[in-house]
This record gives C-alpha cells, structure tokens and sequence, in this order.
C-alpha cells in the first residue's frame, strides 16, 4: 500500500517551500490532501500566502525526489503503509509556540520500516549541557529500553540525546533520530557519524526538506513529532528553560506518558525536571524497567519494587521482638535480666526465648543468653 | 486547664508500666479514661493483663513524677491546656505493626508548650545513615522551616534526623525531639549535647517512662507520634528498609502530607524516597520553600515556580523569532540573504527586521544585519 505518486508530489513540493509544523499549512493539507491544497494554492484559491504560492511555483518535486533518493531518502506521506499512525494523533492536539499539525510528510534516511520503528517507542530527551550524572542515566535508558525491544526516539542534540541513541546503538537496539533539519545534514555537525550510524540501525527522520538549515522554530515543530511517535517520553535532565521541556508539553497534550528522572536537588540540570514531577504529573522513573513498566501495554514489564532483605526477625510477633531486643550481642545475660530490660514477666521472656532458640536467633550458655549475630545487618527501624 | 490530679497520677502510673503504643492499653484508656482503666485493671475488672496488673501495683506514680519534677521534666496528659489536640487523630489511625493508639501520656522536657510547638510542625526524618547530600538538604530543610516560623520535628537519631534539629537550631528556630526511650536518657548517648541544647529552646518528648531504653518496637511506636505531632512529614533520605519508611506510612495514614527530596538515582540512599514519590504519593520537595508551600494553610507560604530570565525575543511573534533566528551574529548580512535563510519573502524580512532594531535585538551598519550579541543566554530550544 502507497499513497498516490501525484499526492506524493504535491506534498513533497509543499513541505520543501512550507515552514515545519506550520498551522496554516498543515490544516489546509489535512483538510483537504495535499494535491488539492497544492492545486488550490497554485490556481490562486487558497488561504495560503502568495509568497508561499509563488515559491511553490518554483518548486520540481518530482526532482527533489529524485535527488533525495539519490542519496537513500525518500518521502513518506499519509497513505503510504509506512506512515505511523500515531502521528494523526497530531490533529487533535493543542498549539503550541503556534506550531502544531500533521506533518505533510517526512523524509527518512534509513532502511527500517517508520510504522514498525515507531509502533513500540518511547522518547528519551534532555539538557543539552547534560552533566556526567545525566549522561550516564540517558545511556542506561537508552540500552536498556532498546534491549527490551522498543525504539529509542530522541533528536540528536549533544548531551542526553546523544547518550539515549548511543545506548540504544551499544545493544544493537532500535533508535530513531528526529531532526530539525534536513536529514541530509547533520546537526550538530559533530554528530555525522552519530547519524550515519543510526541511518544504518534505525532512522533519521525530519519534517523539513533536504538541506534545511535547523532554525529554533523548527525545534519547536521537531518536538511535537518526537512526543507523537513515542508513547511516552523521559526527560532525563532539563534547567529551567531547556527545549526538553517543550517536548514534555507536547507530549501531555498528546495524552502519553510523561516520565522524569530525578537527580540531586541542588543540580541546575535537574531543576526542570522536578518541575515536572511536581507540577506537570510527570511519573518520576529511576531506570528503564520503571520506564518500560510505564509506557508498556498493560501488563508487560511489570515490576517488582526494590525491598531490603527479609530478616527473620521481621516474621516473629512483636512480643518476642521485643525479647529479643533486650539480649545483649556481647556479655551474655540471665533470663531475669533479659526479661527485667524487655519489661515483661520472667515467665513470658523465657518462652520468648525458647521460640528465638528454636529459631536461630539467640544462643543459651548455662543459663545465659546472646543474641546471634546477624543482627549487624540495615534492618533497623529507628531512623 | 489542666486534668484533675488523680488522672494524671493514673496514666503515669500506666506509662511507667505499659508498653508504648500497645494497643490493648491505649484502646483502654481512650475508652474508659485513664483512671478508670487504672482502678479497673488493679481490681481485676480489665481485659488488660494480670502481668501488667501486677506490676501496675508495685508503681508510685507520685514519686515518679516528683522524681521526674526534679530533673524539669513532666507528665502531660489529655485535658491539659498543653495537649496537642493533633494527637487525637491516632484514634482513628490505621494500627500498624501493632502499635497504635493515643498515648496514655507525654513525658515533657523543656519550657515550651506542648501544644503552641504542634501547633505548626512539620517533620523531617530520614536515614541514620545519610550521605552528605542528605545531611545538607536536611540542614537546610530544619533551616528554612524552622526560620519560617513551623517547628521542626524529629527523632534526633543520626544522619538526617540530626542535621534536621541542627538547622533549626541554626537559626535559633523551635524544634522538637521524639525520642524511643526516656527523656531522660540521650539516644544515641553521642547526642546528649544536641538533646540538652533542644530541651533549652525546645522540646523533648516521649511516650516512654524515665529511664526507658530505646527499644526496636518502641521506635515503630515513636514513630506515629512523629507523624502525628506534624502537618507533614518529610523524607530526606531512606534507603529500602529505612525506618523513615514508617513514619512515612504513618503520615499516609494519619492524612498528613507526605514529602520527598528526590535525589540520584544511584544513590542507595534515595531509594526509599523515590519510591514513595512513585508510589506512595509523596509530594515531590526540593528544598524549604516548596515544604512550606506544602503544608501551609491554604493560600500562605506560596511559591513562584523557577523561571528562567524572560528574553525580548520571547515577546515577539513566531514570524520575526523566524527571520531574527536567520541574522547572523558575526559576519553581517543583507536583508536578501537573511529573506533567504529565513525562508520568507524579502518584503517582509525587511518589516521583520526593522521591528527587531526597534526592540534592539539587530542592528544595521550600511544595509547589512547582525544580530545584538545577548542570544548566548540559555534560552535554546533545541533540547
């Protein structure tokens, strides 16, 4: 299944000559299908600007097909068996920074089917600036997300970004990048091998035409289409004003799951994360499984909650804890004294330690009593 | 006010004898009141037992609270003026580990009242075994809370506990001290100077008699009276198996908020907290501020949350952002050309561009534009 090649081409030619993520642009096009919005901007019939009309006009999408399919590009358009469902999601959800929509179409660099790459994925995004802290827990998450089977999405970016792909890439794992600009161009430049890599395992995917230049309102626009292919999405560190926290926003008004990793409270990195958690219903996650747990389908990847070891101790009644805490470890102890410093009846005590006794709990030396000695072990309750 | 004589001496009686927080006593005496329990279980009408009968018989409660009168310490019992009327929520408590209850009575080291320290308290508890992080943030929570005016509650165990009276006492702010064991008796002996120096300006209390040592089960009884005494508790640190922990569940049950200081997720000793802010519905907090916020009367110790310092080009439209994002910073550039890497007609990059050398955020040297220099502030969007 594909979409029509002519319904191709008209959106080609309007996504090479539109802004990403422009309102105007995709609601007309999700209105009326591209070949229509294209035809009515050409006859003059259209909302759309002049300006836009007349660059479209300039534009031969059959040869800007051509050209990025020269190179391992190609166009993906609603229609086509490969686009992702969960992206129409886009339609409903709210503008933000007056970005918003379905995307007319995406180009993608890779071998990897997109639908199948974004059926089970989750996002994991961040602080450029990540401290060794947050670049470690982005690795983590990354490898361990991937090795489970879902696709890491994130952009590329230095910091955590980079770290979420470069987990995922160390298990061979699933990775997708979502970039601002053309996928024929690096950003940043550095990260050229990055995304080769990634073209190679995964996909590089972007809503802006070949050789599009990665402008801050096409971060904006990028964000909402990491939230949308993911089912939810982990920001791992974000200040206060990090564009992570834009991809959160869109991922609350896109109804997934938003998860936070929190860090030290007096770390810059991690302040706009606790924000999250405290303010915008982010599930605070400390590691993969708990983000597989929270964006899986019921029931997968459930949990069992760290807890201490159990301690025998902890299965007696109180009234024989209590005995038990008044032998002593070093100078053994008569059951009158043991009985005197527990406050209760010598009667009671020494029945209390009959069962400890039994129990491996204490030992009995002509009369006197120790206690058994793995009690050093972090069972106290005091603190 | 104060309760009639004959009660008190009947509930010291019963505290001398009785184990903190059992239940069958602290049921029977909210019941019956404490002199009728008293009468009853020495004539042999109570379900109480013989055991607890027979020594009930053997104490003086008079001389032990003459002998406690003489090292400033006293008795303080329901129908006192000095009360805590919060402490009557334990009535209604969930039992948990056994313990539970009202307690018979409160034994009371320091001039303070009572009831004008509970009036506004917040606790802060955490593990014996804090980290340095741990300790900091405790200090600076005792700190801040106790400044703001709501007394600092805590079991003046080590690690978090300590540094929490510690910042209180910082900033010669109240704070008191519930304690396992006896008033009299300084647990850890290590903290005798913290404790003397709490009983000067504040308060140190326990449900147990003079002399009591500081038994396992009697920290679990403790506990609730922390929770109790407290709008809110906080958890600075607490690895899996942290006593915190019970106070924790303690302040769940008692309806009382329940706080967090999140912390790395690598540290052990950040577990337990994690934990219960995923779980157990604890309330993120990073620092005093948003504990006051938490616990407040309504509408008092409000916050701001964090922002980052507002940009002019956070004002402008999405259009100009657009053609500013497009001027360069060091190589000046014509308006074509800026037109060009904007993606917009030149007309309007030019309107654009003279609104920005009005806002100041361009400027124009022969035709050419280059951007004013302040867009190296953290307000990227990439992320």
């Amino acid at each position: 299944v594909s979409a029509p090649e002519s319904e191709r081409l008209a959106r080609a030619a309007l996504s090479c000559v539109g802004e990403p993520g422009s309102i105007p642009l995709t609601a007309e096009v999700s209105a009326k299908g591209g070949q229509r919005a294209y035809d009515d901007l050409l006859a003059g019939r259209s909302l759309l600007s002049e300006d836009l009309a007349a660059r479209t006009e300039r534009v031969d999408p059959a040869a800007e097909l051509q050209r990025a399919a020269e190179t391992g590009i190609r166009f993906v358009v609603p229609g086509d068996e490969e686009w992702p469902a969960v992206l129409d999601d886009l339609a409903f959800a709210e503008e933000l920074q007056q970005r918003g929509g379905i995307p007319v179409g995406l180009w993608v660099r890779g071998q990897r089917r997109l639908d199948e790459m974004a059926h089970h994925a989750v996002a994991v995004v961040g602080s450029r600036a990540a401290t060794s802290y947050g670049s470690q827990l982005a690795a983590d998450i990354g490898a361990g997300v991937a090795a489970a089977g879902p696709t890491v999405v994130s952009g590329a970016a230095f910091g955590v970004d980079f770290h979420a792909h470069r987990g995922a890439l160390a298990v061979e794992g699933p990775t997708v990048a979502v970039l601002a600009g053309g996928v024929d161009r690096a950003y940043p430049e550095k990260h050229t091998p990055l995304l080769a890599h990634i073209a190679r395992t995964g996909l590089v995917v972007s809503e802006a035409p070949l050789g599009a230049a990665s402008m801050r309102v096409r971060f904006l626009a990028r964000n909402r289409l990491i939230a949308a292919l993911s089912r939810g999405t982990v920001v791992v560190e974000a200040a206060v004003r990090s564009g992570a926290l834009n991809t959160a926003t869109w991922t609350v008004h896109l109804g997934r799951t938003l998860m936070g990793v929190p860090g030290p409270v007096n770390s810059a990195a991690s302040v706009g994360v606790h924000q999250l958690i405290r303010s915008r219903g982010a599930v605070l996650v400390t590691g993969p499984a708990e983000v597989l747990e929270a964006v899986g389908p019921m029931g997968s990847f459930l949990l069992t909650e760290p807890r201490g070891p159990r301690h025998p101790r902890d299965l007696l009644p109180v009234a024989d804890r209590q005995v038990l805490d008044a032998v002593p470890v070093i100078q053994p102890a008569l059951t009158e004294s043991v009985a005197r410093t527990a406050g209760v009846h010598p009667g009671r005590a020494r029945q209390a330690l009959d069962r400890l006794l039994e129990a491996g709990l204490v030992e009995c030396t002509e009369g006197a009593w120790r206690a058994v000695s793995d009690r050093r072990a972090p069972s106290a309750p005091g603190g």
